[in-house]
């Protein structure tokens, strides 16, 4: 019983965790969106490089893609499962971002999300993400941006 | 002391299970893919759809890719890194796919992989695998087959 309720409140504060990453997203606030990370933080992002490690250059990164967008970004979290112990956890979801881009185009596309997560002094954070597009695997091998869940 | 041996013994038998699976993936061994599964396996893969489901689902999709290489697939996972608990675990690595598909052509492509596990009366499986390659951020969008570690 105090196993599943553990789970259970570990599984809340994931989702608040998830809920507050998401905001920082929206609002593109680039330090919002950092304080959810562990230093060892490893992201596999849309765009490349295959990686990129630690917090300085995802903070770059996120400041960067948000400089792509006019006002504010729309960002779901959207099926969201959560596969967590006492202090590791293993999430993923489907996410939409749409927006408008600073060229005037319209970006409307939904993206595999997985995230690992670790708790510490009794807090989660982020120590790994992974977003993606499938592609086409025909030539000339074009990101997948239509799909819809 | 015991956390520590307990998480070097899981980390130990997490790799014993990533590589039970590479090696099931190079003989194109589709049965010896799916027993290192859950039943609740999701994947996100390089192909379109977004995500598959369950393990027939995803049995389909690994038979349907190996019949697209010409002998054996040289499937190497490379900067492996386990975030693991007592029983949930979070990993990610860079896999090199290599080999000759059937019509002839070269494959040799690096994709990042993440995968999701749970420990279970004694025994890990992955309940979640994501497959990605990055791709280029200006028109015609392709997927970034190019990119080495």
């Amino acid at each position: 019983m105090k196993t599943e309720t553990s789970k259970s409140a570990n599984e809340a504060q994931i989702r608040a965790r998830l809920d507050e990453w998401a905001k920082a997203v929206c609002a593109k606030d680039v330090e919002g969106v950092i304080s959810n990370y562990g230093p060892d933080i490893l992201l596999f992002d849309l765009a490349p490089p295959l990686q990129y490690q630690g917090t300085n250059t995802c903070r770059g990164n996120w400041a960067e893609w948000f400089a792509t967008f006019q006002g504010p970004v729309d960002y779901q979290i959207s099926e969201l499962r959560i596969i967590s112990s006492i202090d590791v956890a293993s999430c993923h979801s489907l996410n939409r971002i749409h927006g408008t881009r600073t060229g005037g185009e319209h970006t409307d596309v939904w993206v595999r999300a997985t995230l690992g997560l670790v708790k510490s002094d009794g807090k989660w954070t982020i120590r790994h993400e992974h977003y993606s597009v499938p592609f086409y695997m025909e030539p000339p091998y074009k990101a997948s941006l239509d799909l819809k869940p």
